[in-house]
């Protein structure tokens, strides 16, 4: 066998022992009892032990160096392959294996541990765990290795050469339109109508029917992925044909419908690759805020435009009667598109959520420097909500215990979401270019014409090219915050 | 580390690996789109090899073999492990590779053959594959090895020790009494009420409803599992503290109420395996005959008992009133102990499921000796049907046709549904001498008396004994018909 026979050999192996990691990972969160918690910590170690013992392989290392001196002979989807690898494995080479099994039992344990924190409003239960999680992601950078920052080491696990200076720069200019924004459109704003306060609770099954359908009318295939419950929702893949979404429902709370079109962008990217990478590295979403800008882009953009309301308001009258058949689509749109701060992240609306992200930014920044204690974060989270949103936190459980990823180990995650923010205002307007009669094209619920532009732009992809490469080949600019200010600034159905 | 010490984590790597097949394989059967198949067939693939890799690796022989010369300085949980892992071993290692993946080729192809062959009731069409299959389950036996009889190799496969001799004891007795009692039982039987063949169509959600109420009644503990849908109901293990049980349910069939004692008697069992022999090959049920002895126990001594149902009669009338309000409790245990000889080996009563195995049986034996040749299978099996149950069977589809295992390649593992009939019987009876009172526990619905004797006797032990001296050591006399023969003959809801 030949050293790129031998390389697809390899990188099957890993993207299917992937996928098997991903199951793990769906089943903990959608179906396993709670019984399984600490087996399945179990399997997780031993499953990434064998991926980072494949991973870190002398024989992989010495195949990828052979092949990178000889590009000229490489067809550009395996030159792409090797970069994607090649960065796998200095990843995986510079992390030792205790470290990874160690940090991954914790991460496990420390899950179910956030669920009882969160559930009681008890900081001190997470306490002990979340410091374990700082000082190992610090101890992780340190392996990874930075020039600047240390946190520049994790930003780069989830977004390919994003620093922290980039976000320095990038969150500067949003700090400086953001908090002036929010006032000014909070004051343009016309009260909520009565029916909408107080709005009959909806049944499970009948919220479940219509982001079912909402999810058919964007495009994603039920064929190859399914809808579940879980307490976070999230898109994971389980296979090229397997691409899997999750939601939450609440009698009272509109945010399974912008959940369904969040996770179902996150799908329809993943679900879009070309065939001719399944089974191989290539075959998923480029980065974390690539995928990120098209999660924002099909649930904000897209999602909050009274234009695409337009057509689909009738099946959720049709659908949930009791709480829309007398609620105007004007009344509708304009409640969705409420400017109106709150403590949690994931129900901001679009003006003040990337201060919510700012704030993490700033905490993780000086958790990972040392300057912030784990026993001040509550404190400071409060402290920063007061001066950013002016929002004063009620409870742990609605502050700094809101979100799953410090329990997952995930920082330099955050970030991210903003960098999907700015880029879906640029690929937005870059398609606007291109349909320049995009509004009837929303008008008319034509959304196979958008998501074909995005699968011949983006989709089809993978993680072909680097993040900001592909960015730059889409919008012939590189990643700014100008188009997002643009896009706040005009938006009709904030003063509807 | 020193030889036990290695022994410990090869082991708890194997079992890890072991729960993670077994979650994909439930996953593939509960939750997957059907888009999934072919990348799960991809990572199915991928695994399996690495367990195998790991199972059959030089130095676990070697660590075995070292171990196995100084049994003196071991404790009896390690020795078990020994004789565990030995086992595997040694399977895996007397199959060549090329043998064990060839012969994982031809089931795969088999599988859709014999789907379609069953389909358009067509036994030509399975026939060449269906040969080959007898002749590399031959070329199998004689991998393995065997003392008297090919069939002895196969059988040890799912029976520890089982062999062709043992077997023609038990079912020459079988035999012997069997056909008599069908035909005593059938003309002791009144007519089934006109309500019970004209029932009102049940709602899935009743069914789940009332199977998880008698699942939670016999002790199945849902935080350490669920209950889910599949096209066959099966109880699988997902970890020491996730064992799971399927079920299916048809709006017009009693089938889902013992599918789900059946499913849980086999949960009962794993869920009870002490904490101690978690994460090793100790911790599952020794052999499949033994763990039919605990589904059948559950499904049939305990759940088609009279004095059963006096407790858990008015909970079905409560939450399927439309179908049972106006049925009588003893009109009810009569019906779901009606004596009834059919084609469909999963559809018999008591009497006459053995006389289906004992066929299978006969068959098995005569196709790897020779004596019966593939082309005359269909006959033969109808001419059986005939003789044993006279039951003219209709097509090869209701016939040869029926039954999964031989696409599968497991000849050797009918015979263990007999074994767990058996074993059933003579349990029971061991437990009756035990709690004189017997009757009264069943009246008042103390299980937990019953499933606590269960732990003490067998369940706890998970592998720890060989399945005979298990069986000997709860019962004092080895495997016999003798006491299933006494309970058919003595069971007073066949005349009901």
């Amino acid at each position: 066998m030949n050293a790129i026979e031998e390389l697809h050999r390899k990188a099957k192996e890993l993207t299917n022992l992937n996928s098997i990691m991903a199951l793990l990972q769906w089943d903990q969160e959608v179906m396993m009892p709670s019984g399984g918690a600490a087996g399945r910590a179990e399997q997780f170690s031993v499953l990434s032990t064998i991926v980072h013992q494949k991973i870190t392989a002398p024989g992989l290392g010495k195949i990828l160096q052979e092949l990178s001196g000889k590009p000229e002979e490489l067809s550009s989807a395996d030159l792409s392959l090797i970069r994607v690898l090649k960065r796998e494995y200095d990843k995986n080479t510079k992390l030792p294996e205790k470290f990874i099994a160690d940090f991954s039992r914790l991460t496990s344990e420390a899950l179910p541990v956030w669920v009882e924190a969160r559930k009681k409003n008890n900081f001190e239960i997470f306490l002990p765990l979340l410091h374990k999680i700082i000082r190992m992601s610090r101890q992780k950078a340190d392996y990874l290795g930075y020039v600047d920052h240390p946190y520049d080491a994790l930003l780069d696990l989830y977004e390919e050469g994003l620093t922290t200076n980039d976000l320095d720069v990038l969150f500067g200019n949003l700090k400086a339109e953001l908090s002036q924004l929010l006032q000014q459109k909070i004051s343009q704003q016309k009260p909520v109508p009565e029916k909408l306060k107080d709005m009959a609770p909806m049944l499970l099954k009948d919220q479940v029917h219509f982001s079912e359908r909402l999810l058919s009318e964007i495009g994603y295939d039920f064929n190859r992925g399914r809808q579940d419950i879980s307490a976070h929702p999230f898109t994971t893949s389980l296979g090229h044909n397997d691409r899997r979404v999750t939601n939450r429902f609440r009698p009272d709370s509109l945010e399974f419908i912008f959940s369904a079109l969040h996770e179902g962008g996150h799908g329809l990217y993943e679900q879009n690759i070309a065939e001719e990478y399944a089974e191989t590295p290539l075959d998923e979403g480029v980065s974390l805020g690539i995928h990120e800008s098209q999660s924002r882009l099909w649930e904000n953009i897209i999602g909050r435009n009274h234009l695409f309301w337009e057509k689909q308001y009738p099946l959720l009258q049709e659908i949930l009667p009791d709480q829309f058949a007398n609620i105007l689509l004007n009344d509708f749109v304009s409640h969705i598109n409420r400017v109106d701060p709150g403590m949690i992240r994931v129900e901001a609306d679009e003006v003040s959520y990337n201060l919510h992200v700012l704030i993490r930014f700033e905490l993780e920044k000086g958790l990972l420097e040392g300057a912030i204690g784990v026993t001040d974060l509550p404190a400071i989270w409060n402290e920063k909500y007061k001066h950013y949103l002016n929002v004063a936190v009620d409870s742990d459980a609605n502050g700094v215990l809101q979100d799953i990823h410090w329990a997952h180990g995930s920082f330099g995650y955050f970030p991210t979401y903003t960098i999907g923010n700015l880029a879906a205002a640029q690929i937005w307007r870059t398609y606007c270019l291109f349909d320049s009669d995009y509004r009837q094209t929303l008008l008319q619920g034509n959304l196979e014409k958008i998501r074909n532009w995005l699968t011949e732009k983006i989709y089809r992809h993978g993680a072909f090219y680097p993040p900001a490469e592909l960015l730059h080949k889409v919008c012939s600019e590189p990643l700014n915050s100008k188009y997002f200010i643009e896009y706040l600034k005009n938006k009709p159905e904030f003063s509807l």
